[in-house]
């Protein structure tokens, strides 16, 4: 089995509200030197074949049900094979 | 300007409905080689320092506000100079 990170952004355009009040909140902290926070997904997934493979299912299961493409980009990290 | 990003993850212990949810989805879809699938959050932000003073405030915010370390790991990359 080899071990996927998928990394899900909110376009740039497309407004964080989440990413605002955590930045709010870091500066409420005390952390002023912090911009341009933005919250996105880490998917963690594992499957197995070549990594020629696991590319192309990884971009189907991306448009079929873990990105947003309207509002959201994404990129992947093949890693190393995990276990046996 | 310095981006990083912090990654954040559920210990492993801990059960992940929203993971649970995904991997079925992704076993309907058809997905059915996919296994172990947890979903995190990346957290993208910037700030200004030396890479030393940089690993500092990360760790102090993480440690204040942005990850739960009961439940969760974290760990971040310091990339890029953004702009200028």
């Amino acid at each position: 089995m080899t071990k996927v990170n998928v990394y899900v952004t909110l376009r740039e355009s497309v407004v964080d509200p989440q990413g605002i009040a955590t930045q709010d909140a870091l500066h409420k902290l005390g952390f002023n030197e912090v911009s341009n926070v933005r919250i996105g997904r880490l998917i963690e997934l594992e499957l197995s074949g070549t990594n020629a493979e696991i590319e192309t299912r990884v971009n189907e299961m991306c448009d079929a049900l873990l990105v947003n493409k309207v509002i959201e980009n994404y990129s992947f990290e093949i890693g190393e094979v995990a276990g046996k």
